[in-house]
């Protein structure tokens, strides 16, 4: 928290368009993937250099759909330069930078720009998030990612390669669509782990829950406020790519990304009832402690209310005093034995009046 | 739950309109039903084979009023097939597979696709949910259902039948309105089912609940939320049908379109009204509980304020000090035993005051 | 609630305009009034049969206003005529007949059907609500009600005997108003009396409520919501009579209706007053309870805590141990009370630091 | 709240526009106020008359601005011909008698009736309002107030005689709108002093407080709630006059307007402010409790738990059987002692591993 | 608090545009600093007398871009006539003057009148807010602000003189941006410090929090609402200037303008999230309170129940009465030993069984 903290302290009264890696640093390579694909052809393969790159006139527009994946964005010369080679605006690279950007589209004459969340529910039931960004131009498409270690697209990689049919028959923002759509595919898988994770909560907390099972659910309703954040704005960004006539989206796209459209709503609300059963369950949870806790104090109760006067009773007649004519009477004890259990049977005659017992 | 998150993973990655099937995987068997009717006559009969129904050219504009039901949606390359026969979109046919998609409804122009849920409240209080689908054409209506061991429709075939005046006056349209209404009817049932339901846990939580039935409140809950957000979605279906001047939707449907929107509203409003009362209940249960305790408490304060001294009192001359002129008082044990008196009296007086007792 | 979920089922995969009384079914009179009024004459008489209905030809346009109230609505065959008569869709028939339909409005180039609620505190302080239902037509007005053995509308012709400068120079839809006005002023007192019974309700909790009371507060909220639900769309259907240029609503009526419009602003105003004061009251219950038991729980710690301790000591030397060299000192007895009291002073004094005393 | 109960049913049934007066009827007078004032003269005088008032022909245009305060609403006769004499609905004259009207603005051709509530913080920190409305015309304005004994507006004549600048040179519209600002500034002096009788809240429930204290929550609430509902209808009312270009409303007196929307903004804000303010107090009060609550459990427990075994050890030892070998050991006495100290120092460390020491 | 109600007070009754300082008044001094620049030259100096501001004819429109930065508002003779000199409307002078404005912007002719707040976390945890104004004339902004002590403003000085490329060669309105943003770039930092201080306070919850820690996030809470209510109306702010066609807003500076607007959604998400974690932390605490209390009740009855009933029955045997045969018995006290030992295994296994242990 502190680093972010330090981040946003040093960007402030800088320049707009300052580029500053705002981000957890912790993998310092850039891996640039280009892919190159028409109905007739596949190529797929990792640009050396930026002099490699520049010399591909990627934003000349060409008869192949060329996607230029942008893994690893610590290089912050290398992400600006890039930025000015494919004419993406300063502000937009700065957006690139900084991991902690709201999700939002922005459209320009030579192309659409679009920020969002990737979420995965790692292995120790952490969420990690990972900032993606897209540039599509005429015939191209850029994407930026974090973390160069994991190669989130691979499977559309594949999908490009055997898609003769459809894929790569269509434009790049039918790409787009593919992985905009993928992405919401992996919201989806982390909502169901969420969705089970919640349910394996509501387990614990009906035995015996510690203190850091009850964080746990801070934790969870974390998470899902923090999925709901990204998953919100999406709605706003397909909605203005349905709407606006950009000359890069086609129409043949559009029930496409209607059907994205759907699995974001669907994603809402699945959070949405998450979240309230999140709700309730503390409030059940609330009254089922208050409730085991009356049982308790009733059972405490019944003990004490039965024996406390019995031992005073018997307490009396150990009392050492010269003159208790009582004690000296033939059925002194049988007498007190006797009214002692009368009382006792009175008291648990009461409490079963009460119905404690 | 771990079956449907391999189905969802299994999807990501695949292209759309990727056809697998995603829901409980238990029956095989697909049955398909097409019914026949005009003004004169009314016929229904099973269908045996892709080949016969492909040489029904359904989507041919015929004369008569065409519905087939297909029941089982295992058969994935059947469905698929049916689909293409009847001009479905693929993308369509994908959301009639996936018996988790939420409901809408999609314009064509070569005819209206609609997704929605049915409900029905089992005989163990489990509300179970299938997805029904429908497709309306020219003159035509294909609906898909999951479960062909139950004919969910039978009432509307004999509506169908006896309906000479109205009915089998009108367009496939009005088939869909029916089959809409008939669905809606049955949200209304399930609904009356869920407000017994609560009535009966508040009887039960004012006795004395069970973590179990403290349970059955979250499960209420859940499946408000679930017929909500199933009900919900059916405003701007009809509404998109009231609306659209799509040339399938006639001027005369268009009020009992309107009826059934009324429905809509009335159901959600009896779910606002539950989901009220499932609240109030926790938060009155909860205030129940701690009276009570309240109640408990009280008591056994009041029993051991007033006993324990007298007990310390009887303890001390219950010692055997060699030394304790009052044991051989004369008037030492009738002495003692009226301060006791007095000391509990006055407690008690001391409890009234505080209005304790 | 039974004979109403069976009353539903009836009705599910009937054709739309299936005429069934949905309501409770005790009364089985209907009693037609017709009351006609124009500047200079009025007369308000009892129909005997539906002939007689017949022969008036109340919507061929007369120069008297005419209204006809049907009180009591289990002669279904009865309505349905008199509904075809007048010329009132089948479906709005079907509105009338089903008592738990959600207030609306309908326009038709004949005439403009409402239904909608009207309220009334029983003795038992009970909410009963009767269903009212409303045609309107070029210079008569038709209203349907529940239960012939009451006459809500009693005042009303009142009013038109009495009202030569103003009423009875209006047309039909000054009737229809006054009618709308009349209502809204039941829920005006309504909800003063839910408002008084909230205050009782209160009064109750500060004392020392029951499970009863409680759950009073639960009904209490009930009847909030139900009120809730019937005014809420009351503000569609007078904006709709506001809005609409429908011919039969004149340009002089318009404000009255604008001056409903308040007074239906203001009802749900109060009722969210209400139901605001309703959360609050159980709030504060619950933490006046918890600061009750407060209380309790530190005079029982403050008493068990000095007398358990020296109840131990004194325990000691009642022991009967042949060697106990304090039984024998002489100052023995002293001494242990010495210490006791000590005992007992520091605990009170660290009692009374503690803020407890 | 039975008077007004009364008042509300001796309404019902009576047509629009019947005048009686609603409200609490202590005061008997009304007092008129004529004030006129132009750029060179300023004059403020009581009319003693309703003749006399006749005969000043306030609607004729007159080159001066003429405002009318009329201050007691008793004499129904004598409002309502002030109402005919001026122009005035007599709906609108209903709701001047009303003093439970909700605040709104009506546009006639004539002029423009406004109706707002006016708010004090009594000393005994009861929250009086009184209901205020005006009327403005061509060149005068009218306006009624409840209260002749209190004359509120008296700061505004000064500012009136002293404004020779501005006020004296604009028209009727700033008259209106020095009139709204100046209830405003009483919303605010009423919110800040709620702000501090919450903070004084919040200081009582950090002591000791009583169930008073904890009805003065829903008290203060109760008070918010109402301010609320009189401050958000200005916000319409204010917008409706800043947007029509009703003929009454200078082009200059925009701006003004705009500053008191301004206001009425900031005024709702704070109001939220508190209303969260007060929830969270609740929350963090019952918190407080049951803290406090756990502390004296704990209290207790560790002082039962120690001594109720060794008072159980003490016990046996005091018994008197006859064949007890310990009792005539040497070192029994010293034994036991050592046993009980050796189980108290054991339970001491439990609790202290158990953070409850 | 109580020098803010005065301060209201003795505004009501006055006429807008009074110029009356509201505010927590401590320093007298006002600072008036010019900076002059364009492409070529940058000048930055403080002005010594209103004279020497008068003779610079700042809103002549001249080749430079002139910013005055008004830094101290006590001396408010001197800010009134530097409002009239610039044009500043008197009302706006007037919102200048009063330090609780709500957020707004004002467009006239002449140009841009915008209040907004700036926030600073000081070192002891209290949130400091400062109110800032700006006027953006042609080619000239004023800003005003309230400590002089204080140079907010500095790295902005720095950013212009440096600013050769970029920020020199705009126009007035970027030089608005960057104030807009850079106040805005406070608002992240008040977040994310807002976020650690709660972290903080959920960490001392877990523990054994005091009432000061409990209002601790009360105070962290109304902060929260705090920033939400200033950082709210800054949407409509920034909207209003990316709509209007303002002359004074050119082209170029939209695109920056719609980046701070991201910050400010970003700001607000951050802010829900935060008030989010703060309800559910509360609850959670709750829960845990109560969970503790369970475990510290259980503890006392298993031991009060096991040991009260054994007490009594050694009582029994301490009772001095002549005739107890038992107590002659040979084996009388090993078999009463015996029967408690079994008393008090059959009690540890059934509260075992009841999962007590």
């Amino acid at each position: 928290m502190s680093i972010r903290k330090n981040q946003i302290k040093s960007k402030i009264g800088k320049p707009p368009g300052s580029l500053i890696f705002v981000g957890e640093k912790n993998i310092d390579k850039t891996v640039l993937t280009l892919t190159e694909y028409d109905e007739e052809s596949y190529d797929s393969r990792v640009i050396k250099s930026f002099k490699e790159l520049e010399s591909l006139h990627i934003n000349n527009k060409s008869r192949k759909i060329r996607w230029l994946n942008v893994n690893g964005l610590q290089n912050v010369e290398l992400i600006s330069k890039i930025g000015t080679l494919l004419g993406i605006h300063s502000l937009n690279v700065e957006d690139v930078l900084n991991s902690y950007h709201h999700p939002k589209a922005d459209f320009f004459d030579n192309g659409i720009f679009i920020v969002m969340k990737n979420f995965e529910m790692k292995e120790d039931k952490r969420l990690s998030d990972e900032q993606v960004s897209f540039f599509l131009g005429e015939n191209f498409l850029v994407s930026f990612q974090h973390n160069p270690e994991v190669d989130t697209f691979n499977p559309i990689y594949e999908r490009i390669e055997n898609g003769k049919n459809v894929f790569r028959k269509s434009k790049a923002d039918y790409l787009l669509y593919v992985l905009l759509d993928f992405i919401l595919d992996n919201y989806f898988l982390v909502v169901e782990e969420l969705g089970e994770q919640i349910d394996d909560a509501q387990g614990v907390l009906l035995k015996n829950p510690t203190t850091e099972d009850l964080m746990r659910i801070q934790t969870l309703k974390k998470y899902i406020q923090k999925i709901r954040q990204a998953a919100s704005p999406l709605r706003d960004i397909l909605n203005s790519l349905l709407r606006r006539d950009s000359a890069l989206i086609n129409e043949e796209t559009i029930i496409y990304l209607r059907d994205t459209l759907d699995h974001q709503i669907h994603i809402f609300e699945n959070l949405e009832t998450l979240r309230d059963s999140l709700t309730t369950m503390l409030d059940i949870y609330l009254s089922s402690i208050n409730n085991k806790m009356n049982e308790v104090m009733k059972v405490l109760t019944i003990i004490a209310t039965i024996f406390i006067p019995l031992t005073f009773i018997v307490g009396i007649y150990g009392m050492n005093f010269k003159h208790m004519p009582e004690l000296d009477w033939k059925f002194g004890y049988p007498i007190v034995m006797a009214i002692m259990i009368a009382i006792a049977v009175s008291l648990v005659w009461y409490f079963k009046k009460k119905k404690w017992l």
